[in-house]
């Protein structure tokens, strides 16, 4: 199995481009045939610019409806700009492609990565948050795009007990969808339930990485422990067996935002993209 | 001129009700003729709980596209329940109607109007705020829907002293529009600008009441001398000269969100109708 390129091919030179978006109407970061996709309106939007398609490495790949106030990717373009024009003139990038993408969609910055820059590999740290309006509260029309309702009533310190035993680095393969050659062990430092101002229920999740509908999986199993649905030994229960839950609640995108991504300083954004590589064992 | 009724007609029942809106898609709250409005879409809710037609009357008839995060309607209904059933239990309303209205619509509460509660008439004050993200700021896409952009850096210092300048009561001919038979005269009590915590420029304005759009001229009014276009005693002027303004901005109702309505105590609500009524001379 080839190892992934770090670095940009020869002649190429990295962008790193900071973005946020509201996904309600996509089916999620990666492209999909025949639904709108993150990815594929971003390159479509970068390929204007670059007169050529370009494909994109993300850091956090979203699922379907997921937003995010903070997300990053990198692409890799040719260092000679190919003709005439000021195509190239990098520092007008974040401006340009905000004129063509639609407004769901705006690009915090763009610039020259640092060396061995890897938008995923390079990534220590992935924080999510998940917005619950329970007990039939009234979800605001303005905010009704990133907060899921939830018909019972959710008591957040019992779920805070359980989600603390979830702490740490285990195999997460209860709460992943299984994939050939990919690891299920994560490293999950915070899982952590809060009432925001407005009265809806919130948790912070953070990890090193998650696998697919991981959150939405962990909110969903604290979600059968917090309105009494199964007791607190359950939540252990299913980490320990490590066979996929099928009796728990699978929440939805909608109420799922990436907030922040963390990466090394730039010293040691080579090290940490090789120690991911490995950990990973068989990429997909 | 008939006198506006007060109270419910014989036979029948006010209702008081509660709501908030994200108002993008609707032409404002009055009906339109070929064009969603809330008015019609609430009040088609309400027929099919009612099994009639009943009118509603609003505390704040907001412009299209401006959004409420508190409204107050009134509509009175048959006392006596026209046939068999439970459709007349008001506690039920609240989840009954969110269950018939769009998403984008939601009641907070509906009870038994005190007596002599008029939604309109018996409002001491509105307050609203404008938000704008100013300067090319990047407009988070999970709150474009009520912020208004604007490409100019506006300082907001200078936009408050001229504001502080408009504070009390006054003929707001300059900043309404023209209906036969109205007056515009209003008593402003609050034209405050400031910085939110993600640094978009945000007004809250109160009064007494407000005529059509007299919000948003406000506001474009005060950009002018923010972005330097006119000096700062071109505010006055315009307050004294109490001919429409014609060179200054209208802002759009995207960014205009009405926030609050005050209403007198209970034992207030009837005087206070009145004096509204006889303080508008004529009633449009």
């Amino acid at each position: 199995m080839a190892l992934p390129t770090l670095l940009p091919e020869s002649g190429f030179r990295r962008l790193r481009i900071e973005l946020t978006y509201d996904g309600t109407v996509y089916a999620g970061w990666a492209k999909q045939p025949d639904q709108p996709s993150l990815q594929e309106t971003i390159e479509d939007a970068i390929a204007k610019l670059a007169h050529s398609r370009l494909a994109t490495i993300v850091g956090g790949r979203t699922d379907a409806g997921v937003h995010a106030t903070q997300q990053f990717l990198h692409v890799d373009i040719p260092e000679k700009f190919p003709f005439e024009g000021k195509d190239w003139e990098i520092p007008n990038w974040t401006y340009r492609l905000n004129r063509i993408l639609p407004d769901d969609i705006r690009i915090i910055s763009v610039d020259y990565a640092p060396d061995y820059f890897h938008a995923r590999f390079s990534a220590l740290e992935r924080h999510y948050t998940y917005k619950i309006a329970d007990g039939l509260m009234t979800v605001p029309p303005l905010s009704r795009f990133d907060i899921a309702p939830w018909y019972r009533h959710l008591d957040e310190n019992i779920m805070n007990e359980v989600s603390a035993g979830l702490l740490g680095e285990h195999d997460f393969a209860a709460f992943c969808k299984f994939r050939e050659g990919s690891t299920t062990i994560r490293n999950l430092t915070k899982f952590h339930w809060y009432r925001m101002e407005n009265g809806y229920l919130a948790a912070d999740v953070v990890a090193d990485a998650f696998c697919y509908s991981m959150v939405r999986n962990l909110v969903g199993a604290a979600v059968c422990v917090g309105e009494g649905k199964f007791p607190k030994e359950w939540m252990a229960e299913l980490l320990a067996n490590r066979e996929r839950v099928t009796d728990s609640y699978v929440f939805p995108g909608r109420g799922l935002t990436l907030t922040k991504i963390v990466y090394p300083v730039d010293s040691e954004l080579q090290s940490r993209a090789e120690l991911t590589i490995a950990r990973r064992e068989l990429m997909d």
